[in-house]
């Protein structure tokens, strides 16, 4: 079903370079600090050298891709946000203004914006902002499936040609984020497929449901499934019935980073149930893909188990935008220049040039 | 027995601004975004905005001071490492090749290292190394007071010079960090008497004692308690007879930055002493007082909690320097530029100037 570009792609995904890693931590061994002194930012670094192929990865270009998109599943009353909210998020964005643009001023990172099926007419051309709106939002899929699979095709290839622009312009950092009113139901449905979990294991209060909503929410996941019934061994089934056009172009963009060797931090509970569906694509996604924050849906600790991923840090972030990819985008720079520009315990390296000791 | 510089210091020392607290978290609920969706970015810059007395804080010039000194406590075998690798450590710093010089590159900090005692010659002058020198080493507490009465004031006194110097020069975050070989023997012993908990609740590994080794640790804590008995209610004698020089420097320099309303980052157990030090002298200190990661010595927990600091990762760091310090200076700046730059939700900003969205 998968279309020539996408099987050409997962043709091309390679495991990482395990000598690398192994390299990498005999540096760390012989770094002037306690054996292990670095903590998890020595396994960091050592998966950051495993992906570059490098025993001294160095990142030059941050990039943050937001994927954005609305959802029919909100005429089921799942959420607490109006439907008009993805596109005023959206605009935020473009204008500088949202949180994740605050943070990638901050991190030094580009931001992108790409609309794969916001509800609304296109937006105006502007620098930034990558227009492949698949459709106004996908259909209800309480009622229908919630797309059609020439859909759910153009959806990943929208991620995968996003992904190689910004790859092609120099990225070899990449965090991924989400806007879509409605997200958080489309991921639980296709979360609890892919990790044989029960509706009310992964459904949650997204951006502040009462806990009645939740249950209405969950029993609206529960009759969906029933109605599809997507085998967990069919993914493309599983996105087009159940999925979201930013979710497919999330999955899309991620298998294209990891096909180039660059390391794709997951944001919140989409971007899990993203890079979850895509490792059903290929297992070799998995290898080059970094967790950040702790979400707060339930849904996003099982995808993080099912894919052996440990957050790094815990916020209480509720927000998507890719708010805690983007602090993570430092945490993953920070651990590979410690790694390469640490000096050895007993031969210390040429000073650093300039006046200062930083 | 304080000097008056101290004296004089204290005395000017008051409470955060309420305020300015206030305003910031009203602030916080007009932004775009769910209610309280940045968690603890939320409290986090709402306390900036305290401290800094203002609803929309900023920082201009983040600054990291490391303190290094020597502890005649090493005799008694407390420490896995040589006593030599102070001196090794802030060479390595000053070369800008150590961990921290890594990290303050990153974010854009200055850093400054601050000689209170290291064991030998005067360091040859160089930019970013202030010489403070105390004495050569503090005296080898299981046997006698670690510092007579007068190097106990000199040590506070020259944290403050030295912060009072970075803070005139401009800086308006600031980090701190520490280097000393034996110096968790010192903080185990003073946060047993300031927290009123027995040596066992407090002693670690520090940079890796062997079990056997921690239980010696222990006692040769419990049997300097039995010795010298200072009194908690005397934070003067708790300094002099079971301090560091650097303690006493990180005292001072917190002291001061929370004196011109600076906020204080602090690292881990040795920094978390001497801030939980500092708030006997003045409890106002406490609220301008950032905690960053979990350290692994028990002590640290301990000390947290007697000044009701909650961290805010743990990436099991053991490499003191202040490197969990310097990565909270990003965080710190992330909820203040959040804060102070995200849109209200319904009037949005003017956009931001240049041909990119971020």
């Amino acid at each position: 079903m998968a279309g020539d570009r996408v099987d050409q792609l997962l043709s091309r995904l390679e495991p990482v370079d395990e000598e690398s890693r192994g390299a990498a931590l005999d540096r760390w061994s012989t770094r002037a600090k306690p054996k292990g002194g670095l903590g998890r930012l020595e396994t960091l670094g050592a998966h950051m050298a495993a992906i570059r192929r490098t025993p001294r990865p160095a990142f030059h270009r941050k990039s943050i891709a937001v994927f954005a998109a609305d959802h029919g599943i909100t005429e089921e009353g799942i959420s607490s946000s109006p439907r008009s909210l993805t596109l005023a998020t959206v605009q935020n964005i473009l204008r500088g203004t949202a949180a994740i643009s605050v943070l990638s001023r901050l991190e030094g990172a580009d931001l992108s914006v790409v609309d794969v099926g916001i509800d609304g007419p296109p937006l105006a051309p502007r620098p930034g902002l990558f227009p492949r709106k698949i459709a106004r939002g996908t259909q209800n899929f309480a009622q229908a499936p919630a797309m059609n699979h020439h859909e759910a095709r153009e959806s990943v290839r929208a991620g995968i040609d996003v992904m190689e622009t910004l790859l092609n312009y120099g990225a070899d950092l990449v965090a991924l984020g989400d806007v879509g009113v409605g997200n958080t139901t489309s991921a639980s449905a296709m979360v609890a497929v892919l990790a044989r979990r029960r509706p009310e294991d992964v459904v949650g209060p997204g951006s502040g449901l009462t806990p009645e909503r939740v249950a209405h929410k969950a029993m609206v996941v529960a009759s969906a499934l029933e109605r599809h019934s997507p085998a967990r061994e069919d993914p493309w089934e599983v996105l087009t019935t159940l999925g979201g056009f930013e979710i497919g172009a999330l999955s899309g963009a991620s298998l294209m980073a990891a096909s180039r060797h660059v390391p794709v931090i997951v944001d919140g509970f989409i971007g899990a149930t993203a890079v979850l569906w895509a490792a059903q694509l290929s297992p070799f996604v998995r290898e080059y893909l970094v967790a950040s924050h702790v979400a707060s849906e339930p849904g996003h600790a099982v995808a993080m188990e099912a894919l052996g991923l440990m957050p790094y840090f815990n916020f209480d972030l509720q927000i998507g935008e890719g708010a805690g990819a983007a602090l993570q985008l430092g945490l993953c720079d920070a651990a590979s220049r410690l790694l390469s520009e640490m000096a050895a315990e007993n031969a210390p390296s040429p000073a650093v040039e300039g006046p200062w000791p930083r």
